[in-house]
């Protein structure tokens, strides 16, 4: 990780947690940070932190003209635009870089990108794919798109948030294309936890209990992960360890016992429908991953 | 793993992929195998590997009646109780022992334990928490519950499975209890990957491209496991770093992001409509894992 002598100047916009971590991450690199967030109040521990090297600006147009390089990371673009769309913000950005790190869906970065061309901002799209805890250390995992000449310029900058920085791409909607692939794995796998902790609870065992046995299950995903990329990137979808009619089987059993405690399955009435809808196309010998090309079908 | 010189004698009920997996891993151990299925031809592969160690049973029967130890592993506990329910398995298998692999819900264990025990059949319920090819090696999981010293008298001969075995108690529910509750975190988290193949196709990402990074999401789901098991027993569910107001907005990028493309979004629907019922309720502060109380609300 990069160290800065405080004359290289970075402006963070939006302190919520994950801004926070940002904006600190920075200040430890020892960059000079300007934050600025739509409500007052959350800037007060980062300026006393930095001392010298923190300032709050007092709009965001001061903020942004304060540094070539603006990184914005709110709760969407709805909010992003509602900052960076404001006459003056826009004006202060002309021949400045903007790095959005506010999550939302590729459509919305492109739009974005547009909004910056015709303004003469610089723009990069990226996503943060770990928690907050991670911001600068190693386990940080960053994605960007956009102009790789752009991501080049600021790249240092972007190395002192600490762990691993990946462009994947001049497309600028490919940073939020992962980052939606990427959060429907963590949150529907965080759906499958929350569910499963309450109907082990309706039969008597504890989340502490099952937690063990449940870390296993995220250790098998990885290895898993990578075969059955390769069947659905080369469209071979082997059910002969284990068909499709097999899961069902399963994925019943989990609505059955969850039912019968009067706890909600909808996600995995879900799931069972999406797998019932390949096995009534004929594809009931096939593996799960065959749900992957039916959902996306009509793009064949 | 132990190793036994053909004197020990094992049976096992059903050559489906993981039953042939269990038969041939007793084989490799040294013990003396009689396969039985109900569909015929499964058999000869196990049959000439075992030369004189193996053999196939003419009836159900004839098989349970060959060892004092059978093990069952069908499609569900209708199949199960199908084979082992016939008057003359049931006969066969008096003063012997049961150990169900197959999977279903608690509510059929419990069922299944009480016909063994009014008809003088020793009974354990267990469950194989790892796929088929991870039998007779170090990473294979298997859980089992019921009577602690029926456990005892045949640890010896299940630990030629490999792997790690796990008594988990005396109700005979609680493996099937387990074991609904982690196909429930499986299956949900194959969904989840599905259909981010599904959403990352529709924008140019590869199923190879993206799975290094869905690789990384796996990897960060153990410890927020633990830290959220925590939460969850002890009824804390702290969203002061991430509020599930914050994962209610990614949920519905995700959804939007999947519908654009005419990709069907109904599993994230539902967990959306999960998390927004927990907002509803006055709970937008909280972290995500609230969720799990509200699903099991009505048992507080």
């Amino acid at each position: 990780m990069p160290t800065f002598d405080h004359e290289t100047a970075v402006t963070v916009i939006g302190l919520g947690p994950m801004g926070r971590a940002l904006a600190g991450a920075f200040l430890d690199a020892g960059l000079r940070v300007t934050v600025w967030n739509r409500t007052p109040g959350r800037d007060r521990e980062l300026v006393d932190r930095g001392v010298t090297s923190a300032a709050s600006a007092a709009s965001a147009a001061e903020a942004v003209a304060a540094s070539p390089l603006t990184v914005v990371c709110v709760v969407n673009y709805d909010a992003a635009d509602a900052v960076l769309r404001q006459d003056a913000v826009t004006d202060a950005l002309k021949g400045r870089t903007v790095v959005n790190l506010t999550a939302d869906t590729p459509d919305r970065s492109r739009d974005a990108a547009d909004w910056a061309e015709a303004h003469g901002i610089r723009y990069l799209d990226g996503a943060i794919m770990t928690p907050t805890t991670t911001i600068g250390r190693p386990e940080g995992v960053f994605i960007y798109s956009g102009s790789a000449k752009l991501y080049g310029e600021h790249r240092q900058v972007l190395d002192a948030l600490g762990g691993t920085h990946t462009h994947l791409g001049e497309d600028i909607g490919r940073a939020a294309a992962y980052d939606v692939a990427l959060l429907d794995i963590f949150w529907t796998s965080m759906a499958g936890f929350a569910h499963a902790l309450a109907v082990a609870r309706a039969e008597g065992v504890s989340a502490r209990e099952l937690t063990p046995f449940a870390q296993g299950i995220a250790t098998i995903l990885p290895p898993l992960f990578e075969e059955f990329a390769g069947d659905v990137d080369d469209a071979t979808y082997s059910g002969e360890l284990n068909p499709i009619t097999s899961g069902v089987s399963t994925m019943s059993h989990i609505v059955h016992a969850s039912e019968a405690h009067g706890i909600d399955a909808s996600v995995m009435r879900a799931i069972e429908g999406q797998a019932r809808r390949v096995i009534a196309l004929g594809h009931g010998t096939d593996g799960y991953m065959r749900v992957s090309e039916l959902l996306g079908r009509h793009l064949r």
